[in-house]
Protein backbone atom coordinates (compact mmCIF):
# COMPACT_ATOMS: atom_id res chain seq x y z
CA UNK A 1 0.00 0.00 0.00
CA UNK A 2 1.29 3.63 -0.92
CA UNK A 3 0.48 6.31 1.49
CA UNK A 4 0.43 10.26 0.61
CA UNK A 5 0.90 12.20 3.89
CA UNK A 6 0.39 15.84 3.75
CA UNK A 7 1.12 18.80 6.05
CA UNK A 8 -0.84 21.67 5.17
CA UNK A 9 -0.12 25.44 4.51
CA UNK A 10 -0.07 28.25 1.49
CA UNK A 11 3.52 28.80 1.58
CA UNK A 12 4.59 25.86 2.01
CA UNK A 13 3.01 22.54 1.84
CA UNK A 14 4.84 19.62 3.08
CA UNK A 15 4.35 15.64 1.48
CA UNK A 16 5.59 12.22 2.14
CA UNK A 17 5.79 9.24 0.28
CA UNK A 18 5.50 5.99 1.48
CA UNK A 19 4.65 2.28 1.35
CA UNK A 20 3.62 -0.34 3.84
CA UNK A 21 4.40 -3.84 3.40
CA UNK A 22 3.36 -6.41 6.36
CA UNK A 23 4.42 -3.36 8.90
CA UNK A 24 7.46 -2.55 7.06
CA UNK A 25 7.91 1.00 5.98
CA UNK A 26 9.73 2.57 2.77
CA UNK A 27 10.24 5.94 1.80
CA UNK A 28 9.26 6.95 -1.67
CA UNK A 29 9.53 10.28 -1.55
CA UNK A 30 9.55 13.69 0.25
CA UNK A 31 9.76 17.68 0.07
CA UNK A 32 7.48 20.23 -0.37
CA UNK A 33 5.40 22.53 -2.49
CA UNK A 34 5.74 26.00 -2.50
CA UNK A 35 3.53 28.89 -3.78
CA UNK A 36 4.98 32.51 -4.42
CA UNK A 37 4.46 35.27 -2.26
CA UNK A 38 3.85 37.66 -5.20
CA UNK A 39 0.87 35.71 -6.72
CA UNK A 40 -2.74 36.32 -5.72
CA UNK A 41 -4.69 33.96 -2.77
CA UNK A 42 -6.53 32.46 -5.47
CA UNK A 43 -4.01 32.11 -8.15
CA UNK A 44 -1.82 30.26 -5.32
CA UNK A 45 -4.52 27.83 -4.13
CA UNK A 46 -4.66 27.10 -7.67
CA UNK A 47 -1.04 26.28 -7.68
CA UNK A 48 -1.45 24.35 -4.97
CA UNK A 49 -4.18 22.14 -6.36
CA UNK A 50 -1.73 21.61 -9.39
CA UNK A 51 0.61 20.37 -7.29
CA UNK A 52 -1.21 18.16 -4.98
CA UNK A 53 -2.58 16.59 -8.14
CA UNK A 54 0.84 16.13 -9.66
CA UNK A 55 1.80 14.50 -6.49
CA UNK A 56 -1.22 11.59 -6.79
CA UNK A 57 -0.86 11.47 -10.20
CA UNK A 58 2.74 10.55 -10.06
CA UNK A 59 3.06 8.28 -6.97
CA UNK A 60 -0.95 6.95 -7.09
CA UNK A 61 -1.15 6.51 -3.57
CA UNK A 62 -4.01 4.19 -2.12
CA UNK A 63 -4.44 6.22 0.40
CA UNK A 64 -4.11 10.11 1.85
CA UNK A 65 -3.45 11.35 5.37
CA UNK A 66 -3.71 15.13 5.92
CA UNK A 67 -3.13 16.67 9.00
CA UNK A 68 -5.97 18.68 10.91
CA UNK A 69 -5.04 22.36 11.90
CA UNK A 70 -4.31 23.02 15.12
CA UNK A 71 -4.84 26.51 15.54
CA UNK A 72 -2.15 28.62 16.58
CA UNK A 73 -1.39 31.68 17.94
CA UNK A 74 -0.95 33.50 14.95
CA UNK A 75 -4.79 33.72 13.56
CA UNK A 76 -3.91 35.39 10.19
CA UNK A 77 -1.88 32.74 9.24
CA UNK A 78 -4.23 30.01 10.63
CA UNK A 79 -6.82 31.12 8.02
CA UNK A 80 -4.67 31.13 5.13
CA UNK A 81 -3.80 27.17 6.03
CA UNK A 82 -7.18 26.62 6.70
CA UNK A 83 -7.88 27.71 3.31
CA UNK A 84 -5.18 25.99 1.64
CA UNK A 85 -6.35 23.04 3.62
CA UNK A 86 -10.17 23.30 1.85
CA UNK A 87 -7.89 22.95 -1.13
CA UNK A 88 -5.47 20.33 -1.25
CA UNK A 89 -8.72 18.21 0.38
CA UNK A 90 -11.16 18.80 -2.01
CA UNK A 91 -8.51 17.57 -4.50
CA UNK A 92 -7.57 14.79 -2.79
CA UNK A 93 -11.36 13.71 -2.41
CA UNK A 94 -11.56 14.38 -6.58
CA UNK A 95 -8.34 12.15 -7.38
CA UNK A 96 -9.22 9.65 -4.58
CA UNK A 97 -12.50 9.43 -3.22
CA UNK A 98 -13.05 8.18 0.12
CA UNK A 99 -9.63 7.50 0.71
CA UNK A 100 -9.08 10.36 2.08
CA UNK A 101 -8.29 10.72 6.31
CA UNK A 102 -7.34 13.20 8.52
CA UNK A 103 -5.31 13.73 11.95
CA UNK A 104 -4.80 15.74 14.15
CA UNK A 105 -1.69 16.93 15.28
CA UNK A 106 -1.97 15.19 18.77
CA UNK A 107 -2.95 11.41 17.11
CA UNK A 108 0.00 11.72 15.21
CA UNK A 109 1.80 12.71 17.96
CA UNK A 110 0.46 10.08 20.16
CA UNK A 111 0.79 7.26 17.22
CA UNK A 112 4.12 7.58 16.61
CA UNK A 113 5.84 8.44 19.76
CA UNK A 114 3.32 6.86 22.59
CA UNK A 115 2.71 10.45 23.66
CA UNK A 116 0.53 13.23 22.52
CA UNK A 117 2.80 15.94 23.95
CA UNK A 118 5.88 14.77 22.02
CA UNK A 119 8.35 17.64 21.09
CA UNK A 120 9.40 18.40 17.21
CA UNK A 121 13.00 16.64 17.56
CA UNK A 122 11.61 13.59 19.40
CA UNK A 123 8.93 12.94 16.56
CA UNK A 124 11.35 13.36 13.70
CA UNK A 125 13.95 10.61 15.39
CA UNK A 126 11.23 8.54 15.48
CA UNK A 127 10.13 9.38 11.87
CA UNK A 128 13.90 8.46 10.67
CA UNK A 129 14.05 5.36 12.48
CA UNK A 130 10.85 4.06 11.26
CA UNK A 131 11.87 4.55 7.54
CA UNK A 132 15.32 3.24 8.42
CA UNK A 133 16.71 7.27 7.26
CA UNK A 134 20.23 8.42 7.19
CA UNK A 135 19.58 11.71 8.42
CA UNK A 136 16.51 13.36 10.02
CA UNK A 137 13.93 14.55 6.63
CA UNK A 138 13.95 18.26 6.05
CA UNK A 139 12.74 20.43 5.47
CA UNK A 140 10.52 20.01 8.75
CA UNK A 141 7.14 20.49 6.83
CA UNK A 142 8.17 17.09 4.92
CA UNK A 143 9.07 15.61 7.94
CA UNK A 144 5.73 16.11 9.42
CA UNK A 145 4.39 14.98 6.38
CA UNK A 146 6.35 11.99 6.65
CA UNK A 147 5.01 11.51 10.27
CA UNK A 148 0.75 11.81 9.29
CA UNK A 149 2.03 9.29 6.58
CA UNK A 150 3.14 7.10 9.53
CA UNK A 151 0.42 7.46 11.89
CA UNK A 152 -1.75 6.39 9.09
CA UNK A 153 0.27 3.32 7.80
CA UNK A 154 -0.02 2.80 11.82
CA UNK A 155 -3.58 3.13 12.67
CA UNK A 156 -4.73 1.26 9.18
CA UNK A 157 -1.99 -1.40 10.13
CA UNK A 158 -4.08 -1.58 13.51
CA UNK A 159 -7.62 -1.32 11.85
CA UNK A 160 -7.13 -4.03 9.33
CA UNK A 161 -5.70 -6.73 12.05
CA UNK A 162 -8.67 -6.09 13.96
CA UNK A 163 -10.89 -6.07 10.95
CA UNK A 164 -12.15 -2.74 12.45
CA UNK A 165 -12.99 -1.63 8.76
CA UNK B 1 -21.66 44.11 -15.72
CA UNK B 2 -22.91 41.14 -14.07
CA UNK B 3 -21.86 40.75 -10.00
CA UNK B 4 -21.63 37.49 -7.99
CA UNK B 5 -21.63 38.21 -4.66
CA UNK B 6 -20.35 35.21 -2.39
CA UNK B 7 -20.24 34.67 1.94
CA UNK B 8 -18.23 32.24 2.51
CA UNK B 9 -19.22 28.90 5.21
CA UNK B 10 -19.23 25.21 4.96
CA UNK B 11 -23.09 24.50 5.81
CA UNK B 12 -24.20 27.71 4.69
CA UNK B 13 -23.02 29.65 1.41
CA UNK B 14 -24.97 32.67 0.69
CA UNK B 15 -24.99 34.34 -2.78
CA UNK B 16 -26.76 37.51 -4.77
CA UNK B 17 -26.09 38.16 -8.20
CA UNK B 18 -26.71 41.79 -9.68
CA UNK B 19 -26.65 43.45 -12.35
CA UNK B 20 -24.89 46.92 -12.45
CA UNK B 21 -26.09 49.87 -15.73
CA UNK B 22 -24.60 53.35 -15.03
CA UNK B 23 -24.65 53.34 -11.40
CA UNK B 24 -28.16 51.47 -11.28
CA UNK B 25 -27.78 47.61 -9.50
CA UNK B 26 -30.67 45.22 -10.13
CA UNK B 27 -30.81 41.64 -8.10
CA UNK B 28 -30.90 38.69 -10.36
CA UNK B 29 -30.65 35.99 -7.83
CA UNK B 30 -29.88 35.17 -4.56
CA UNK B 31 -29.77 32.41 -1.99
CA UNK B 32 -27.41 29.46 -0.54
CA UNK B 33 -26.01 26.80 -1.22
CA UNK B 34 -25.85 24.62 1.52
CA UNK B 35 -23.86 20.91 3.01
CA UNK B 36 -25.18 18.53 4.80
CA UNK B 37 -23.24 18.08 7.99
CA UNK B 38 -23.59 14.19 7.25
CA UNK B 39 -21.19 14.39 4.53
CA UNK B 40 -17.16 14.08 5.52
CA UNK B 41 -15.35 17.51 4.92
CA UNK B 42 -13.53 16.43 1.43
CA UNK B 43 -17.20 15.78 -0.02
CA UNK B 44 -18.56 18.33 1.52
CA UNK B 45 -15.94 21.04 -0.03
CA UNK B 46 -16.61 18.79 -3.60
CA UNK B 47 -20.61 19.66 -3.02
CA UNK B 48 -19.51 23.75 -2.72
CA UNK B 49 -17.30 23.89 -5.35
CA UNK B 50 -20.20 22.00 -7.68
CA UNK B 51 -22.64 24.70 -6.39
CA UNK B 52 -20.26 27.38 -7.02
CA UNK B 53 -19.37 26.22 -10.21
CA UNK B 54 -23.37 25.97 -11.37
CA UNK B 55 -23.57 29.17 -10.03
CA UNK B 56 -20.94 30.90 -12.27
CA UNK B 57 -22.03 28.95 -15.35
CA UNK B 58 -25.75 30.06 -15.17
CA UNK B 59 -24.79 33.41 -14.58
CA UNK B 60 -22.20 34.22 -15.80
CA UNK B 61 -20.84 36.76 -13.57
CA UNK B 62 -18.38 39.51 -15.34
CA UNK B 63 -16.41 39.51 -11.58
CA UNK B 64 -16.92 37.71 -8.37
CA UNK B 65 -16.60 39.61 -4.85
CA UNK B 66 -16.35 36.89 -2.17
CA UNK B 67 -16.35 38.07 1.80
CA UNK B 68 -12.78 37.80 3.54
CA UNK B 69 -13.23 36.10 7.15
CA UNK B 70 -13.28 38.04 10.10
CA UNK B 71 -12.29 35.86 12.76
CA UNK B 72 -15.24 35.11 14.64
CA UNK B 73 -14.87 34.29 18.53
CA UNK B 74 -15.61 30.47 17.32
CA UNK B 75 -12.10 28.84 15.87
CA UNK B 76 -13.60 26.26 15.32
CA UNK B 77 -16.25 27.13 13.10
CA UNK B 78 -13.51 29.85 11.77
CA UNK B 79 -11.74 26.90 10.29
CA UNK B 80 -13.59 25.53 8.80
CA UNK B 81 -15.01 28.38 6.81
CA UNK B 82 -11.84 29.33 5.85
CA UNK B 83 -11.50 25.85 4.16
CA UNK B 84 -14.57 26.25 2.65
CA UNK B 85 -13.38 29.66 1.56
CA UNK B 86 -10.02 28.44 0.06
CA UNK B 87 -12.02 26.02 -2.22
CA UNK B 88 -14.61 28.94 -3.22
CA UNK B 89 -11.82 30.83 -4.12
CA UNK B 90 -9.95 28.05 -6.08
CA UNK B 91 -13.39 27.63 -7.76
CA UNK B 92 -13.54 31.11 -9.27
CA UNK B 93 -10.53 31.59 -10.08
CA UNK B 94 -10.33 28.80 -12.45
CA UNK B 95 -13.46 30.08 -14.11
CA UNK B 96 -13.06 33.19 -14.34
CA UNK B 97 -9.06 34.27 -13.41
CA UNK B 98 -8.62 37.42 -12.79
CA UNK B 99 -12.03 38.75 -11.90
CA UNK B 100 -12.38 37.57 -8.61
CA UNK B 101 -12.02 40.55 -5.57
CA UNK B 102 -12.10 40.30 -1.83
CA UNK B 103 -13.73 42.50 0.50
CA UNK B 104 -13.31 42.37 4.65
CA UNK B 105 -16.22 43.10 6.50
CA UNK B 106 -15.57 46.48 7.41
CA UNK B 107 -14.71 47.47 3.82
CA UNK B 108 -17.75 46.29 3.21
CA UNK B 109 -19.93 47.83 5.80
CA UNK B 110 -18.09 51.00 4.93
CA UNK B 111 -19.06 51.12 1.37
CA UNK B 112 -22.56 50.40 1.66
CA UNK B 113 -23.56 52.37 5.10
CA UNK B 114 -20.33 54.69 4.89
CA UNK B 115 -19.81 53.42 8.70
CA UNK B 116 -17.21 50.56 9.27
CA UNK B 117 -19.33 49.94 12.15
CA UNK B 118 -22.58 49.59 10.94
CA UNK B 119 -24.90 46.82 12.38
CA UNK B 120 -26.31 43.97 10.31
CA UNK B 121 -30.20 45.67 10.21
CA UNK B 122 -28.54 49.13 9.00
CA UNK B 123 -26.50 46.62 6.26
CA UNK B 124 -29.85 45.13 5.52
CA UNK B 125 -31.67 47.94 4.73
CA UNK B 126 -29.44 49.28 2.70
CA UNK B 127 -29.13 46.68 0.84
CA UNK B 128 -33.22 46.43 -0.04
CA UNK B 129 -32.81 50.11 -0.46
CA UNK B 130 -30.07 49.87 -2.98
CA UNK B 131 -32.00 46.98 -4.87
CA UNK B 132 -35.30 48.49 -4.56
CA UNK B 133 -36.45 45.35 -2.71
CA UNK B 134 -40.00 44.91 -1.20
CA UNK B 135 -38.56 43.00 1.80
CA UNK B 136 -34.82 42.42 3.31
CA UNK B 137 -33.71 39.77 1.25
CA UNK B 138 -33.33 36.01 3.69
CA UNK B 139 -31.88 34.45 4.50
CA UNK B 140 -28.73 36.42 6.12
CA UNK B 141 -26.22 34.72 4.20
CA UNK B 142 -27.80 35.79 1.04
CA UNK B 143 -28.58 39.98 1.98
CA UNK B 144 -24.50 39.19 3.11
CA UNK B 145 -23.74 38.26 0.16
CA UNK B 146 -25.32 41.07 -1.72
CA UNK B 147 -23.94 43.13 0.36
CA UNK B 148 -20.44 42.16 -0.86
CA UNK B 149 -21.35 42.04 -4.53
CA UNK B 150 -22.82 46.23 -4.13
CA UNK B 151 -19.52 47.05 -2.44
CA UNK B 152 -18.04 45.40 -5.58
CA UNK B 153 -20.26 47.13 -7.39
CA UNK B 154 -19.70 51.09 -5.45
CA UNK B 155 -15.77 50.22 -5.74
CA UNK B 156 -15.66 49.19 -9.62
CA UNK B 157 -18.03 52.37 -10.35
CA UNK B 158 -16.21 54.52 -8.58
CA UNK B 159 -12.22 52.86 -9.94
CA UNK B 160 -13.53 52.83 -13.71
CA UNK B 161 -14.71 56.53 -13.17
CA UNK B 162 -11.33 57.54 -12.09
CA UNK B 163 -10.08 55.20 -14.30
CA UNK B 164 -7.80 53.38 -11.47
CA UNK B 165 -7.74 50.56 -12.96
Amino acid sequence: MIILGIDPGLATVGFGVISVDRGRYTVLDYGIVSTPKEDTLPVRLGKLEQGVSTLINTYKPDQVAVEELFFSKNVTTGIAVAEARGVILLTCNKLLGDEVYEYTPNQIKMTITGYGGAEKKQMQLMVQSMLRLKAIPRPDDAADALAVALCHGQVAGMASQFKVR
